[in-house]
């Protein structure tokens, strides 16, 4: 079921693109922006992301949408107002917002810089603040955010490859750093080839690792060995190289959402081996609980990452110059890149061109 | 299939019970065990303990037993003989061996002390030595071992009563310990009241931790509580219990070896909670992906333990008093307890009483 939220009439105008029911089908949409708060910043939007959550969200796929729907949660720009209080931003600087703006501030998790997983987190698109108003995301001209959701983009990081970095690159810089897989010499397994995969094969390698891409599809292995900086490459598909690769990975960063068996992947671990599933698979998957005995091997989820880890994070990725692999693309293309997206037509993220495509309808 | 082994004329005759096929019926078996190596322990069997283990080794439900089947790895005795290199015991120690009786002594997990994570460990019954000779267990009146694969027994403890750590008390300690469970006021759960139950009871509440037992089994409770020092009980079956539990668990023991639902138990785990499973599930179990995720939550198995550990774990029940609770039996009762374990009829663990009662055949 799609939730209803509250249209409030906010004092700035604002403007975006949005779905209005679970076709997903999205076209341009008016809206406003709450009055720039003490301690929040609003920024200019310059450039968004295009997420498979959003396509998700959009078709209301996971039951929890809230229409109108404005996507978009790897949205960076620059900053045309701050509040009173905020201190670590001003007019100008660069800056973005990843999938969470808002959290309660209060529970454990909270006090752990862990606000992606506090129960009470607010994410950016399609849900609902606190007061009950809608969140609108990214594919629109403007945000306002409190400061402490906000971050800062470092100078020599291009902004259009910024963007997906507060999703796609958190969402598997902070497992692999949680689970001690970026130590240089380990052996880390990547499941899928998309958005969050390429990612992950771009952090592992700048962490020393020895990378083995794992994909259903042969034709991808030139594209992650030569163009990526893989080092392997595994078809899931075929027994006997999976076979081969019995015992060789210290972990696995598993993107893919749909179904797909588990025990071929954890056959690949070694003892003490971790597999950590980011893909929101809708359906349980099959667990062989002797498969995890015989080795003190572990499954684990892990979703998104908290603010602290996201600056931290896109500050390696600039040192390191680990950046994601663009198509950049006009708002008015949005539709056609979602349906590009869901085929898996993309190398390997959209990033929509907000402040040089989005024009304010009168 | 049941695997064939090598009946090969060792020098020193024994006597035990053995199950010839997989009816899994014990009787007296005469055998013999190899000439004390320059690095081995001989000791006579004292006490043995019948662990779940036994009983589908007996009757080759892991489809891997060899026969004649002696069973028993968790026996403990008294010194009779060491080998010309034996530093470490002296005739007239209380000793004892547990699941692993052998390795291969140079992968990794040797390497880390983790022998009963080395693909080529030897298992003390129902297996094969690398000669390709048959691995007699507990239920017999003598052991020979390498001294790396022997326990010293603490004076404090009663023999009876170790001999049931070097199985189960080892296969709850080591997920406890590994997995951080270990540290006081912490919030454990354990699931399932068995052999390995009971001792995970045991073990956290000597960490210092609270400890809820999750049971289908409402009649457990008061024994929970009152008898073994739990300090909450949850009937798995009552889903208002279980919903009111939700969040608040560390770390969860799961004992159980029939097939059951785990996305209740990842429920009960707070943020970052771990699921560890112990029991050999026979068949997958159906994992709810976003359930990890939501909680950056881990499901993880455990096999027993490493021979260091396995010290350091009757060290610390010696020493914390952490024992057992058993019913000694005497030998000739052992296909009764196998029946009466197989119903789950025991509090917690037979003992057989080998000393007193195992008398050899003419």
């Amino acid at each position: 079921m799609a939730k209803e939220g509250e249209v409030v009439e906010h004092p700035h105008k604002a403007f975006g693109w949005a779905a209005r029911d679970s076709s997903g089908f999205l076209s341009p949409f008016n809206f406003s922006r709450r009055e720039t708060g003490e301690k929040d910043v609003a920024f200019k939007v310059l450039y968004c992301g295009i997420c498979h959550s959003d396509v998700h969200m959009a078709k209301n796929e996971w039951g929890n949408s809230v229409y109108p729907l404005v996507p978009g949660h790897e949205l960076v720009g620059v900053v045309t107002e701050v509040g009173s209080k905020v201190e670590k931003f001003k007019v100008g600087d660069k800056v973005g917002v990843g999938y969470i703006i808002d959290s309660c501030g209060s529970c454990q998790n909270c006090s752990e810089n862990l606000e992606n997983y506090c129960p009470k987190h607010t994410v950016t698109c399609g849900s609902k603040y606190r007061d009950g108003s809608i969140t609108y995301g990214g594919y629109s001209d403007s945000m306002v955010a409190d400061q402490h959701f906000v971050i800062r983009i470092p100078h020599n990081l291009p902004l259009e490859a910024a963007a997906p970095l507060l999703c796609a690159g958190i969402t598997v810089y902070s497992p692999l750093r949680h689970f001690g897989l970026d130590k240089p010499g380990l052996h880390i397994g990547v499941v899928g080839l998309g958005g969050l995969g390429h990612m992950a094969v771009k952090f592992a390698k700048a962490f020393g690792a020895y990378v083995t891409v794992i994909s259903t599809s042969p034709d991808k292995e030139k594209e992650a060995i030569q163009h990526l900086g893989a080092d392997s490459f595994l078809i899931s598909r075929d027994p006997n190289q999976m076979q081969a690769a019995v015992d060789t990975l210290d972990g696995i960063i598993d993107t893919v959402s749909a179904s797909h068996p588990l025990l071929p992947l954890i056959s690949l671990l070694k003892s003490q081996g971790k597999l950590v599933m980011v893909g929101a698979v809708a359906k349980p998957l099959e667990l062989p609980i002797f498969s995890l005995l015989t080795g003190r091997k572990i499954v684990a989820g892990s979703l998104i990452g908290g603010i602290k880890e996201t600056q931290e994070m896109i500050d390696f990725a600039a040192e390191h110059n680990v950046m994601p692999e663009i198509e950049v693309v006009p708002i008015d293309y949005v539709n056609t890149a979602m349906d590009r997206l869901v085929k898996a037509d993309v190398k390997y993220r959209f990033v929509i061109d907000i402040g040089n495509s989005l024009k304010p309808s009168l």
